[in-house]
Formats: C-alpha cells, sequence, structure tokens
C-alpha cells in the first residue's frame, strides 16, 4: 500500500470487532440496534452492518438519509429536529421507506401535518440533560401539548421518545458515564410509564457511544443508537468508552519537516483532514495520539507523543526525542484522530487494513 | 434563491472590493501579488482574481496546484514543506507550468536534486517568529548549508526566501499585528541583504492576512501571499484584519428548534459545515457570529448572539432575547464563520449574493 498524501486507514478486523460487540450487546439486552451512519456515512461499512443483521439505522441529515435509502436501507431515523425547508425530500423518502423524524414542538407537528404526504413515524426528542436540544423530560406539560398535536393529525404515527445523552461525552472515567447514563434511564423509564398506559405501542430510543459501551443496565430502553463505536478515538479513549487496541481509525500522514530543537516535526496532514475538534489530557489540548506502521496495523506510541497544532494542511507534531530521532521526511505517521466522525466526514475515501 | 439546508453564501461585491484593495495595495508598494487560493480552492473565485490581474498564485498541497494548473494557472508556489512522496505529480506538474517549491532541509534538496526531471524553482522557508516551520531566520549556518546544496544541483534553481509570520495570528490589536510584522520585515531585510551579494535576483516572499491587510511598511519585501482576506471572517476582525463590513462570507442555516428558556436556537449548520474553529469573545468560545439576511446581504447581530457551541450537524446559536423572539422554525440565519477557509473546504460549493 503506496501512501503519499493524508489517507485514512480503517482496521478491518477491529472495526468489525467492535462492531460484533456491540450487536451482540444489543441482542442480549433484546434492544433494537440502530446505529448511527453518521460516523461513516459509508456504502462498503454500512454492507459491514448487514452482515450482523443490522437493517434499521440511523442517520442525522435528510440528505444522508436519501444517500442511504439509494443504498436499499429502507428503515431509517433522521435522529435530529426535523428541518421543514427540506419537505419534498423527506416526502420523496416516505414515498420510499420507512422513515422516522424527530420533532419537538407542536409548530413543527402542525408544519408536517399539514405537507406530509404519506404516513411517517414521529418520536419526540426529549432532553435528559444534555440540553443541546429536546423537550426537557420532566416538561410533562410540553410533552403533552405535542403529544396531542400529533394524535389529532392522521399522517404522523407517534413512535415514541428519543433522547441522545450527550453530556456522557463531557465525563472522563466510566463511573461518571455510569452516573449520567443511570440518571438518563431512570428519568427514561419513568417517562415510559408515564405515557405507555394511554400510548401502547410507544418506545424509548436511547444511546450515544459512551453508554452503550460502558453501560450494562438498559432497563425501559428499547432501542439503542450508538454510532462512533465503530471506529472510537481518543475523545472516547479519554471517557472510557474504550481501550487503546479497540482504536479502528488512523490517518496516515508523510512527515514533511523535523524540528529537533523543539521535539517537532511537522506533517501534511492538517484541519482539512483531521478536523480541528481536540481532547484535554495531561492538562494539554492535544488533536490527536500517534502511531507508527506495523505488520500488524499500527503501534501506538505513548501519550507524549501527539498533535499539538494543527493549520489548514500543516499537522505540528510533538514527540519524544527518541521517536524524533527515527523519523525523517518522507516517513509515515498514524494520527489517531480526536474525532473520528470528522476525519471521516472530511477524508471520506478511506482503505481497509 | 431558496435555501433549504446550510449554504455557502459570498458577497460578491465585498469580495472584490477585498482584492481590489489587496491588489492596489500590492500595486502601490511595488509587490508581486500572488494570493493564496488554499481560502476558497475554487475556479470561479480564481477567475475572479484574473480580473484583477493576477496570474501568480499559492497554493498548500500538491494536488491543490495539480487542481487550478488544469485550470489554466501556470505559475504556482506550493507553500508548504515540499512532500518528496508526491514526486511523481510534482514532476508532471513541472512539465507543464512554472513551480515553486518550499524546503527547509539538506535532505529535502537532496531527493529533489536526484528525483526532478525538471527546473522548478525553489524558496527556502524560514522561520522569522511563528515556529511552525522553515529555518530559523538567524541561523545563517543552515541557510548556507541548504543553500550550498541547492546550487550544487542542478535542476534547482534557487529563488529566495519564504516566510509566513503566523504569529500574527496570536495577536489581539492592530498595534501588536504591527510589532510583529516590523520585527519580522526587520530580520528579512537583514537576510536579505546578507545573501543577496552572493545571490543576485532572490526575492523575498512573504504576508499573511493580517500583516498584509494592517501594515503598510513593506521594505525589502518583494511578493505578498495573502489568502483569507478576499472573505475575511470572525477571527480576522478579532485580530483588526477588517471591519464588520469586509466580512464577505456566510453560512445561511435553517433553525430547526428553538429554546427560548435559555436563550438558545438550534441550527442545522455543525463542524461538518462550519468546521471546529472558534475565536475568543468577551471571554467565550465563540464559532461563530451571527447575521439576518436583508436587501442588500445581510445585517450582523450585535456580538452577544453568537454560535456557542457545534456538534457534528447542530449548531447552537447564543441569542439575545429580543432576537430571539423573532425566529421560528424554518427560518434563516446567517452564521459568520470563525475561519472561513475551514467552512469553504468544507462546502465547497457558494451561490454569489
Amino acid at each position: 500500500m503506496k501512501i503519499t498524501r493524508p489517507t485514512l486507514l480503517i482496521d478491518y478486523k477491529k472495526c468489525a470487532g467492535n462492531i460484533a460487540l456491540m450487536a451482540e450487546k444489543a441482542r442480549e439486552h433484546h434492544l433494537i440496534f440502530r446505529p448511527h451512519f453518521k460516523t461513516h456515512q459509508s456504502e462498503e461499512i454500512g454492507k459491514l452492518f448487514r452482515n450482523f443483521g443490522v437493517d434499521k439505522i440511523t442517520v442525522s441529515s435528510v440528505q444522508m438519509a436519501k444517500f442511504f435509502a439509494r443504498k436499499g436501507w429502507n428503515d431509517i431515523t433522521i435522529a435530529f429536529p426535523v428541518n421543514i425547508l427540506e419537505i419534498d425530500d423527506i416526502n420523496q423518502l416516505a414515498s420510499s421507506i420507512r422513515l422516522h423524524l424527530l420533532v419537538e414542538s407542536v409548530d413543527a407537528i402542525c408544519f408536517l401535518s399539514q405537507n406530509l404526504r404519506r404516513q411517517v413515524g414521529i418520536f419526540i426528542k426529549v432532553d435528559v440533560g444534555y440540553h443541546r436540544t429536546g423537550i426537557d423530560v420532566s416538561n410533562l406539560l410540553s410533552l403533552r401539548n405535542v403529544i396531542q398535536s400529533i394524535n389529532a393529525n392522521s399522517p404522523l404515527k407517534l413512535e415514541g421518545f428519543l433522547t441522545h445523552a450527550g453530556h456522557t461525552y463531557h465525563q472522563h472515567n466510566v463511573e461518571s458515564v455510569k452516573a449520567v447514563h443511570q440518571d438518563a434511564i431512570h428519568k427514561l423509564l419513568e417517562l415510559k410509564q408515564q405515557f405507555l398506559p394511554e400510548h401502547p405501542g410507544i418506545i424509548i430510543s436511547y444511546g450515544d457511544t459512551p453508554s452503550c459501551s460502558i453501560c450494562d443496565d438498559f432497563d425501559g430502553i428499547d432501542e439503542i443508537r450508538p454510532g462512533n463505536f465503530l471506529f472510537y478515538d481518543c475523545q472516547q479513549l479519554k471517557i472510557g468508552s474504550c481501550t487503546p487496541d479497540d482504536l479502528a481509525l488512523a490517518v496516515a500522514c508523510p512527515i514533511v519537516a523535523l524540528h529537533p530543537e523543539r521535539n517537532q516535526a511537522i506533517i501534511y496532514g492538517g484541519a482539512v483532514h483531521l478536523s480541528k475538534d481536540s481532547f484535554m489530557d495531561d492538562s494539554k489540548v492535544k488533536f490527536g495520539y500517534l502511531a507508527i506502521p506495523s505488520n500488524k496495523g499500527w503501534n501506538i506510541l505513548p501519550a507524549n507523543n501527539y498533535v499539538t497544532a494543527l493549520s489548514q494542511e500543516h499537522g505540528i507534531l510533538q514527540l519524544d526525542s527518541l521517536v524524533l530521532v527515527n523519523l525523517k521526511i518522507g516517513d509515515i505517521v498514524y494520527v489517531l484522530p480526536a474525532h473520528s466522525c470528522l476525519a471521516m466526514d472530511l477524508l471520506r475515501k478511506f482503505k481497509f487494513i
């Protein structure tokens, strides 16, 4: 494999292993496994999920839903507050696949009820503490108003409540992720018990990568939608969602300059390849850990070797002098990015290794 | 113009005005104007530069050079430490255009001298204080070594010294940009005086957007390569490179949810549209200012209205309650991104307004 410029590499075995493990966990807990395809946005990786029995997926935009519908996926949740301006594409999708939309306001419901031409499944987005979006899970008045407006209108079918406990991403250890998760599923169970008698069949859709990777109690949950878990990344590693061995995505980058006087090297690999997303480690902002190619994939370097800054095309590596001394221009180093979803979005093309 | 999802808008008049002003400044100071095309990466905007007499350009990768060479540009500097792994593409380029490469080590020179099949112009990358890359401008020994290795080898033609005083980006006011600039051009003038007698005809290539926008003393400089100035952005505004009226690029985003209880709204417009780049303002990390569409383009909202967080597709707006009260889902707001180069790289397609 000849690499001449920043190249996305996916370790097939690790990636398939990560999927197998999550699929098995969903089965064990009797959960619908509806993985989030925004992480990879790839037809080929989509096919890999098929091998593990996946036939329901999550995406984060109408455009992504259109892409995967064209590739034969016919049960798709767009886990993003419905963008009413894309109603034409939504109607087109609804005529060809089983489509599920997210709403969190009566205004959205009213618009959909007047403009949808086919029946569409509706999830109400609830907020269990992340405070990004959704109706607060304790705001029963608002929830009742939204549900009422759904039931009054025929093209909309209430399917349940959906949440993303994204505040797990702000945690730095397994115990605090578990605490966030327990709080979230407790609230969701109460919510379900509140509305199930009047609305039999409603489900709870849940699941970010940290919760789904770390936790084992899914009482009251019906469906999980993790995405990042198939690659993981440095952010997940710092949260405690995975081990270094689970990291399945790297960006191979050429060394273009060496600066031993400040223990740095420059790679061709910048913000347009890795994104500007970062993580905190040892009180430093880092944009990725580093690895060197090996026969079996890669060997991760100690944490004092990392991407310390990024500009558009440049990556600046801070290196242990023992590592630096063995590098020369034209060598390839692997960056394990802070956030694999964004690196994948930027590079798109990849090679399995 | 019907906008249904995140859409890059470029204010033609402002953009052309920014180019006109910089072209005029270069003329006034008898500088070669070699704008950096990494900012836009666009054939159409390239053509706009032609109207202002530009026929020499800068890019930051071999791939970008190939793209613009195909579009008829035949004098291109790749202002990035030469990536020797792309030698095949470099040779192909060198056979069809006037190509200028950047080197900063004897190793790179040796490789090029053995592998280049055509004569190529060589700039030595010098570091005037940014400390990203390049040979320290005061390290005359290293500079002499590199120059010697160039002269010993025929396909390489020494053209001069090139620098990027990127530490202007770390400044927060016009005075400190001027101080960085004065220090840089002073060092460059000394460097030129040192080497000019032995190497008549060598030039100094300089120029980041803050220096070129703010400063008026280019003594000893022969060429400028600003890029961002044609759009500017919030980062440049905070540095003092431009006024709000000069901002020429915005991303139109649909409102998908409102959260008046915390003075927030959610847009369809996230890290995959705007990048995760940010700027500090009023002690807060911000990802963009906001504007509302107007007949003449847009009206910028006060600085207490901004993008406060981004995830993959979501943007979270912090808003003045008086602004928020007038918004509804399906409305369009304009984001003036932190860093226009990265937003342009992500979205690529644009509409002139």
